[in-house]
């Protein structure tokens, strides 16, 4: 056995940082302290108990009555490689629009699992272009049409409607990414015609990281399970899967992998705060405190990056004034107020600041907070904004 | 937006059950408490640190100076599927020792990622043939040789070295599953010149699910950066995942997904419980409470699956005797005990149990609990033990 002396390193002890990021959000204490229940078996009748529970949580949040609607034990990005791994056999097409980082990324996971990605290259930070996306969905063969219902990396909402009336040409699936929507925006999986999505857990759902929420159409399974070849990834195969998550009462749970216990608890009490709230008071909260940032931002002189009316409310993309520094004002807004918000991605890289209202983010506290330190930051930084930011937010929270 | 009511669901409230089956592992009040910690963004100085000495005590867990070592943001089976679509491109070959239940995993997952596998056919509840591997591993043009160090499905422990030295007949590359022998039973890394590994940390390290352990030699690096197609899954592409986990202070980390912060601070403190006791007290402490568990078992007459000197001290396989009801006394066990043991897989469902002492679980009072527990348990089933098992265990304790 190893000679080596054991490491000494002292326990992790974070700060309580204000996270206003573009994730991980803040979690809510009583989802913190979930974690600290004791472990059970992921057979254990209790376990599966929860995991029925999760599931009709998870139904409630997506707006579905979808069987199939269960967390991928992986983060965002595992429950997105599930959704096309599963969808789509080798060689099929399927259009996907990209107008951020995250289309981009589809793009690349649908490559690796064979299948044949048609682009659709929309501008970043507007909506997906329609024209471009009709053609390209008319000149291909693709069953199958994608597109990112809330971009993290821009700041932009996709209005669904035009998409499913474009797959609904020729009757095809609609793909849907609500990593940053679910829990804020409505997602509306049945209303909307939805036929596969994913989302994280980590973002209006404000539980830790490391879970993917996804919910398939009758259709979308009756498509998996008509598959003519095996998924590329063991570890995300649906059908497999499903044995597990399965809740048919009349078959037994089969073994496929030890489930996340700790995070299924965390996700279990995130959801039910979802559920106390309603989802349509959560809708209003971030719609409220997403309006009284911007009118605070707007008031400073700052610009937002998306046109309004296609604006996020959960995730704020703001352009960083001339010659002031990115990264100081970051490190600024870290080290003298706790506070993490993010810098921008592709193209918007050290051009926007991606401010998160998530969750248990999404508070008039938190918007005043940030105002002010953002105020204090920028004048440090040689900024002068134009007028008060926390007046202005003030003002619209009186009035509204 | 929906009209459906929000479910009414009440919190999670686990019971504090004796796991002492397959995995999860019981999980230390440190570590449970360490969850409850607030999350801070993925890329926040203090998690940067975190990382790093994750990093550094799972190199001491592996016994490893290996750079790329790092946890998978998923459970075992990820990082399992990790090892094998990293290291191995379409068609190549791989001889696969297949002695369990994880042998024909790591079958499956080869064969899905594209690659050749080589079915090395061996007795279940022995360790692998090694005739029969030196067999196909000549008679094959396979670079990589895998085998499951523990095997969680019946008990086995495998001896590396022989099989180091049949790869080593070319000079091929050895990958190892120790899921369920990090941290109690040494794998030895770089002594036994193992090029790639993977662990989940559920088992030995008592940690919660939720994230995979994995270790890689430079020459195995050097391999995968020599690629000449992508690895199928972009989540565990880990030419990506490096140039966050990189701790190459000179490059900034690049973002590839948001890690699972709340797990990642789980298995720091778990690590770090593993470094204070040492992994050579770690080590002597799992084993004597194998012997001592044997000691019991076989004093009430039952008998183990696996012959002496391959037993694994973390999983112990049992015979049911005949005649006993499988899920009657594990039903009991749970119900009148609240203890956890596991059911038989593959050929030994409904003929073996499967009795974990794991990490944190391993105890003396753990052994003398399952004993006087399924001393009952059988007598309500009918089978009279030979002797008691508590006093035999007894008796292993005060001699030894």
């Amino acid at each position: 056995m190893t000679n080596v002396d054991a490491p000494v390193i002292a326990a992790c002890m974070p700060p309580r940082r204000v996270l206003l990021g573009p994730g991980p959000s803040p979690v809510d204490d009583r989802v913190l302290r979930s974690m600290s229940a004791p472990l059970v078996g992921h057979l254990d009748p209790l376990f599966i108990r929860t995991m029925d529970e999760v599931q009709t949580l998870l139904r409630y949040a997506f707006e579905t009555n979808n069987r199939l609607t269960m967390p991928i034990s992986g983060t965002g990005s595992a429950g997105m490689e599930a959704t096309v791994a599963n969808l789509l056999e080798p060689d099929e097409e399927i259009v996907i629009c990209i107008n951020g980082y995250f289309g981009e990324r589809m793009f690349e996971m649908a490559s690796r699992v064979g299948a044949k990605p048609i682009r659709v290259e929309c501008e970043w930070g507007k909506p997906v272009d329609l024209e471009k996306t009709r053609a390209a969905w008319r000149n291909s063969r693709a069953s199958v049409l994608f597109a990112v219902h809330a971009e993290t990396s821009t700041g932009v909402l996709q209005p669904l409607e035009p998409l499913r009336e474009i797959a609904d040409e020729r009757d095809g699936f609609l793909l849907i990414d609500a990593v940053t929507s679910l829990g804020a925006h409505s997602v509306g999986i049945d209303r909307n015609r939805i036929d596969a999505c994913y989302s994280g857990t980590q973002k209006a759902l404000s539980c830790p990281p490391g879970l993917s929420p996804v919910t398939f159409s009758p259709r979308a399974v009756d498509r998996i399970h008509a598959r003519k070849t095996k998924p590329v990834s063991w570890y995300l195969d649906l059908g497999l899967i499903t044995s597990y998550w399965s809740n048919d009462s009349s078959t037994p749970r089969a073994y496929h992998h030890t489930a996340p216990i700790t995070m299924n608890y965390a996700l279990h009490e995130a959801l039910r705060i979802v559920a106390e709230e309603g989802l349509e008071a959560r809708a209003r909260r971030h719609e409220r405190n997403h309006h009284a940032l911007v009118a605070g931002l707007e008031a400073m002189g700052l610009s937002m990056i998306v046109p309004e009316g296609y604006r996020l409310w959960t995730l704020n993309t703001v352009r960083i004034p001339d010659g002031v520094d990115d990264m100081k004002v970051r490190a600024r807004l870290l080290n003298e107020f706790d506070i993490e918000i993010g810098g921008g991605l592709g193209i918007f890289k050290g051009k926007a600041w991606r401010i998160g209202l998530m969750g248990t983010g999404s508070t008039a506290n938190n918007v005043l907070l940030l105002l002010a330190a953002l105020e204090k930051a920028l004048k440090a930084e040689g900024y002068q904004p134009k007028d008060s930011g926390v007046s202005a937010a003030a003002a619209y929270y009186s009035a509204n």
